[in-house]
């Protein structure tokens, strides 16, 4: 409702769809700001002090759909005070916990643009240009990873029934339509069988005899490939793991034995997924082996680069995923490291024939031979983010990315040096790319870890692990910086459960400073918690007693 | 990069995540035209006259990731010459052919504020006051479909292992998210089978003994739905039509015998979706009868309520949708009738416990007892777009919601009767929301069907169907107005395939006058194609010369 009236009336109503509010407005004023200096506009807004989450949820108690309108001033400033204050400043250079870091001020009006054309991209009737605008970006991403000629472009990029991939909202989406497409096509039709898409899966596994389908990827694979064989009905025992070395990387004798394994099970597997930057460790998996055995074995090779995919931009750096071009499929988020808001994922298919097993038609829409996009994605009606990307590759273009993939390799590698300097800090996961784990241990701890029996040592991990938890929550609940923690099990502590700080390093405006900040914040905070640092000290005591005794 | 220099060094790509353009640049110019007035923005830089897609492709062919960049400005002026003049008109009063219609002006500006925010809803650490913000609206949404008493919501609202529903990119996820839950409750753990998300749809059905699986929904049903069933593992074929009477909507009778005669084959029907607004024609199932039959026959009823649901804001309307509180689950778009942004739906569950059947943990998020929202949702990462919805809500409020639904139904109300009243066309189907079916017909045609053999009228038929095929091109192309086209299959016609313009009159800024000019210019259109009208008319002539022998 504008300022003069909020009573509901027809002509008002009209107005919101017309009229926007006068230059005075708080809502013209707080885009004004926003445009201005958006970092100055976030810290200025968003509160630094953690307020709890039960106090933030008294603000949105009310499940009443309101019988008053509001101003639009008044709801701003209410949105301003209850909500922008406390959310979470995601750009900010000393928020490194996160996928999510700053974005380029000029996608801002850029997106307004685009939520103000509000095209629907299922069909090219409600998005015309925005329709081969996306074919392109998908193009793009394919070539970066696949490398095809301009023939093989000009031929597939606009054909109208074929698919060089799908943009959707995000990761798991991209996930679960590759193994999708793969598990459709390890079952398609044959003979008198009608294909898995028409039949179902029982109908395709009595055809074929099999016990069970097997997805394998290695047990840092990321969470949504559980979800993903839930939902295709392959069940998540059927997502098998297989074992990781030192560095996270899948080991691939292990999963050549385990597809042989399952084989002999009577168990059909039919996609190995890659992981190009695990969410935990950011570590590679070795690439061209996995296409290796996929070859041997006949299944999809599919790989999960949401996170790495885009140091396929660094010339420096892209052969850290080598044998990604093998790949029957790959997932790139666009909302990670290519800079796009929130809501921008994309899976690619080396064959454009690949996505013909999942594509699907109607009567109003998406009839065949129609370019309609709608016919080959998991999702319907979507917006025209791929606008964003293709805004951000030609306005930082690919060495501009370059530096962003390398800045980030380069401060890893200097965090990871500054933490193994520390005598009061262990470095866990070494940086591959931009991402890297660690704990502090106090020295006499780690000194007395290397005398200690299992036992013992046991006993101290899990001080360390409730050290570790009370540090990261206490430092995001303070607000000045952030990092974020998960548990790892590495082989140098026995594989033992251990809670780790996790730092992704690719906002290009954190510093080297903000880096030593936040190990001298940890340092402050674990003297904060003295019950917990005397147990330590008295668990450390005793052992120092054996071993001298 | 900024406007002093496109070279791409360390220093300006740093500018991009910090200075915005100076309030000279093309960009800023843009935002604030486009601030000031969007229709006027959006009449002024996109061409009324279609250009041929094979045209604009020209423009979307280069799949090479620039090596140079470019100055945000120039980008601008290309995206405004290249994509921008190319986007379709969705808000303009003449194009009632989507469900796509005007925004409310100040979802723009708060679209830029939630985009600068860049949150991330799969968990709290990434966003927040944004979570229990999400789950108050999907609060908001339970509750105007099932009217719960204020101690159920403070009780599941806010509920760390319980969800009332899940927010999601739009209507296609909301309805797969929904038949997922479906089967696996209807596949639940029992004695030693693990239930269908550990142990697979093939262990399922030898658990249970069941042939087959089988959701069940009208001949009127969203394609979306055979896609759920494709990705689900039942199989399109598992996607049983009922019957539906000449007003589109399901037969209870049908739907029971179809229920009884899948089992008698061994097949579990395990759900049935009734549909409150079909897209084609915008009809309503008899829902409270559907219920009915669901529990007696142990189905989960799942309503796809995308576009129609929104009707449930008008107390004079939502009698339409009686029944709805009795579904087990319930889609609605906010990106139809709520009138906001594209991206966003929603599905909703009866029961608070209905989602545990999906529910998800992992190491680093979505920790047990966590309130992150991404332990119950199909997708991983999402953005804010609750906060539109909550904005709309508070700003527009429930009786603001209501005037625009029924300004709605009654304009849908007098363009039928508006049709009937013309001597050239014909009304396929009447409107129930705002949504109708017709086409054009001249009056010598219309005679000459009433006395055509059964042969004849399909040769008369299958002229119609090209000549309105003819129209609505011809009328989309020439930029002026646009409604989109289907094919129906009339009980009034035999059920012969019958191609029909589709209108959906949800813009508010639609006037009765555009209504009479879209008439008027497709009678003019028809003028245009000579040889067809030609054809018509020896057609009739036949029928003539025939009756009257």
């Amino acid at each position: 409702m504008d300022q003069k009236t909020a009573d509901v009336n027809f002509d008002s109503l009209l107005r919101i769809f017309t009229v926007p509010e006068g230059p005075d407005s708080t809502l013209t004023q707080i885009e004004a700001k926003l445009s201005h200096n958006l970092n100055h506009f976030l810290r200025e807004h968003i509160v630094a002090e953690e307020k709890p989450l039960r106090e933030i949820e008294k603000d949105f108690s009310s499940p009443a759909i309101p019988e008053q309108p509001q101003f639009v001033s008044d709801h701003t400033q209410h949105l301003l005070d209850t909500l922008v204050s406390h959310s979470v400043h995601t750009s900010s250079p000393s928020f490194i916990g996160h996928m999510t870091s700053a974005l380029p001020y000029f996608l801002m009006p850029l997106s307004k643009i685009m939520i103000a054309l509000n095209q629907n991209l299922v069909k090219i009737e409600t998005s015309k240009a925005f329709t081969p605008l996306e074919r392109q970006v998908l193009g793009m991403l394919h070539r970066l990873i696949y490398g095809e000629n301009d023939a093989f472009y000009s031929q597939w990029m606009h054909s109208a029934n074929h698919s060089l991939g799908a943009f959707c909202s995000g990761g798991t989406i991209a996930n679960i339509t590759a193994l999708w497409v793969a598990r459709n096509n390890a079952l398609k039709p044959q003979g008198s069988f009608g294909g898995v898409e028409k039949e179902g899966l029982f109908a395709a596994m009595m055809h074929h005899g099999y016990k069970g389908l097997a997805i394998l990827v290695s047990e840092r694979g990321h969470y949504s490939l559980k979800k993903a064989a839930d939902v295709l009905g392959i069940g998540q025992k059927g997502l098998v793991a297989v074992k990781t070395d030192s560095n996270n990387r899948i080991v691939p004798s292990a999963l050549k034995a385990k597809i042989a394994e399952l084989k002999e099970q009577g168990i059909k597997p039919f996609a190995v997924v890659g992981v190009a930057g695990t969410t935990e460790t950011g570590n590679i998996d070795p690439l061209r082996d996995i296409a290796e055995i996929c070859a041997e074995t006949d299944c999809h090779f599919h790989v999960d680069a949401a996170w790495g995919g885009a140091t396929l931009m660094s010339n420096h750096h892209r052969h850290l995923l080598d044998g990604i071009e093998l790949a029957d499929s790959v997932t790139i988020d666009a909302h990670k490291q290519l800079y796009i808001p929130m809501g921008a994922g994309m899976v690619l298919f080396r064959s454009p024939e690949a996505m013909k097993s999942i594509e699907h038609h109607a009567q109003y829409i998406l009839r065949k031979g129609s370019k309609d996009l709608g016919s080959h994605t998991l999702e319907g009606s979507r917006s025209g983010m791929a606008m964003l990307v293709y805004a951000a590759m030609h306005i930082i273009s690919r060495p501009g990315y370059e530096m962003l993939i390398d800045q980030g390799i380069e401060k890893a590698s200097y965090f990871a040096n500054l933490i193994e300097q520390q005598p009061d800090f262990e470095l866990i996961s070494h940086p591959e790319l931009c991402l890297l784990t660690y704990r502090y241990v106090p020295s006499h701890v780690k000194q007395a870890l290397e005398s200690a029996t299992p036992e013992q040592q046991s006993k101290i991990h899990n001080l360390l692990n409730e050290l570790t938890k009370f540090i990261q929550k206490r430092q995001r609940e303070t607000g000045k910086s952030f990092v974020s923690r998960t548990q790892l099990n590495p082989i140098r502590w026995d594989e033992r459960d251990t809670i780790v700080f996790r730092v992704v390093l690719a906002n290009p405006l954190t510093t080297t400073l903000v880096l030593e900040s936040v190990l001298e914040e940890q340092r402050l905070i674990a003297t904060q918690v003295p019950s917990l640092m005397h147990k330590l000290e008295e668990q450390c005591a005793k052992v120092m007693k054996t071993s001298h005794a």
